[in-house]
């Protein structure tokens, strides 16, 4: 199937703002069986929104925290807040989720400039939505030129094995890895992508193959335990996974399971590559221990569409990321540079 | 909660021979929600079965296999089959599962007294039975002192992670890898045990989990890939897991998602334990490449209570079972022996 840049691309973004004073995201919660966009008006809107993951990925969240400031000061003047008010607002946005260092690094980025008026954090907001569809693009190519250079004489293609979803979904458009991913495939490059259906939430059997789906990448979905297995078979080329945050020293918290993938890409010498935008490396956190790992409400593993799949009365645990350390990591790959910790 | 050996235990076994001619089994694709015990008068019905997973597990694959031959037997005798339709009865059981070495070799005990009459090959069916609940307690003792020997000085108990279900639903009774657990926790030594959920079938969060809590064992389910995280996070001391098939190298075939525990259990320094009786261990089989890996259906990965988790029309692949290859085993514990073949 061809790629539907009227489905997603150049049309339609996961997350933008609408003038003067609206946020309008793709409902992630509700892909694959439903593409609806959501309009969010207010500050605690767009944070349940966070919360619920209708709004999701490390570099939309950057954007959401941007554009969440320019929402507060629209919605400050609109219900007469004050400063205080205003600025616990922003603080609980900043708080949203726990893990996302862009989410921060967006708000602060255009809290920057609370003191210039509404019409330049509007600005400063809508700014960010541009400079992540420039940075996408960028990264993406790079990391294509690296792996290109690093798996040579491949005239199937490569097969390369991804989790969750880093794609279009978790930016505004084109995606960190999966970005990769399309920019190798453009270049005929592209043999096969497994996807990690990445539970619990299934952001790769939901999202991940719906782009792939949309773009006519060939590719094939498993479960999460079965990424080494596959790895160890030999039938995987390289690891591509996004970062939620990357330590000074280049420990890379990501989605739960990622860890898993990097452990058998080192013991099976396959390159594991990180591609991410520069906001998400975050030098005020010296190493991967630093890293607060959200935990995610138990029945998230234990409920599933309502229906129970444990004992009643069944505990569960449920961190939402794992720490890979950095000398598993064969490269991170950024808009700016290719850093290789290993 | 206590034991409550009415429900699992002494009283009801996971499979068991009902005179004449009858298998009865416990039907595990119906658990946790309904504890159904179903009756097979057939050699189809019990390949069906197999097939089905309501009967699952290395051990009671084994029981199962030999428990066959009799109601082949038995079949035969009713339908006025010749050899040769009876010989096609047995080799069609023999082959219901590719991976499970253990339903051959049951197939096999019993099969070599054919030539002896029908009450003989009904004993030789029968002793299958008692014989792994002694193989069962057996090697879940020796287990329980390794794991003892090798974690002294935990006041607050062992923190175990399992992963898929090698309790007593995948034997008669106690279990393998689960009866270790068991046998530990009759010692008071078990501080909590994590369940890794196990994907496609969630044997781990539907019957391990259903287990502990009638054994009163604490335990959180995870997600499969959140497995290594936890170990990393220094939250365990101990893998310990059945095995489908282990090559006379010591590799070991199990469950999908078995291999990235062992890594992250490797990196990590704690014992990774495969609990396992002596029919797994295959010296016809020279390493893990030589096992062939059962591939499932891919409506298991893509479709979940009849609902999709996937666009229309997305591909998976669903292998059953993974190799962890025998220098991340720290030692396979049976009912004659502790083998160390890291």
């Amino acid at each position: 199937m061809p790629p539907d840049r009227r489905v997603l691309g150049a049309r339609l973004r996961t997350i933008d703002w609408q003038p003067p004073s609206t946020i309008v995201i793709i409902d992630q919660a509700r892909l694959p069986g439903e593409l609806a966009l959501v309009e969010l008006r207010t500050v605690g809107e767009l944070i349940e929104a966070i919360r619920r993951l209708r709004v999701r990925g490390a570099p939309a969240l950057g954007v959401a925290g941007g554009l969440g400031v320019a929402l507060a000061v629209a919605e400050a003047e609109r219900e007469g807040w004050d400063d205080d008010r205003l600025a616990r607002a922003i603080s609980d946005l900043r708080h949203a989720r726990p893990t996302a260092v862009n989410l921060v690094w967006g708000v602060d980025q255009v809290a920057g400039h609370l003191d210039e008026g509404r019409d330049t954090v509007e600005e400063a907001a809508i700014s960010l939505v541009q400079r992540d569809v420039d940075t996408c693009v960028a990264l993406a190519e790079r990391g294509a030129d690296l792996l290109s250079e690093l798996l040579p004489g491949r005239p199937r293609g490569l097969s390369l094995h991804t989790h969750c979803n880093a794609g279009a979904l978790a930016c505004v458009e084109w995606g960190t890895a999966l970005g990769v991913v399309r920019s190798l495939h453009r270049r005929g490059m592209v043999g096969n992508v497994f996807v990690g259906e990445t539970r619990p939430l299934l952001q790769g059997a939901r999202l991940t193959a719906w782009e792939l789906h949309h773009e006519g990448i060939p590719y094939e979905v498993v479960v999460d335990g079965a990424g080494p297995g596959i790895i160890a078979a030999g039938m995987v080329d390289a690891v591509v996974v996004g970062a939620d945050r990357i330590a000074a020293n280049g420990d890379v918290a990501n989605k739960v399971g990622t860890y898993p993938l990097a452990l058998a890409a080192a013991r099976h010498g396959i390159p594991f590559v990180v591609a991410a935008p520069e906001s998400t490396l975050d030098d005020g956190t010296p190493t991967g221990d630093a890293i607060d790992i959200e935990q995610r409400p138990p029945d998230e593993v234990v409920m599933w569409s309502g229906a129970r799949t444990t004992p009643v009365g069944a505990g569960a645990r449920n961190p939402a990321f794992d720490v890979t350390p950095a000398d598993l990591v064969t490269a991170i790959v950024t808009e700016l540079r290719v850093v290789r910790p290993g």
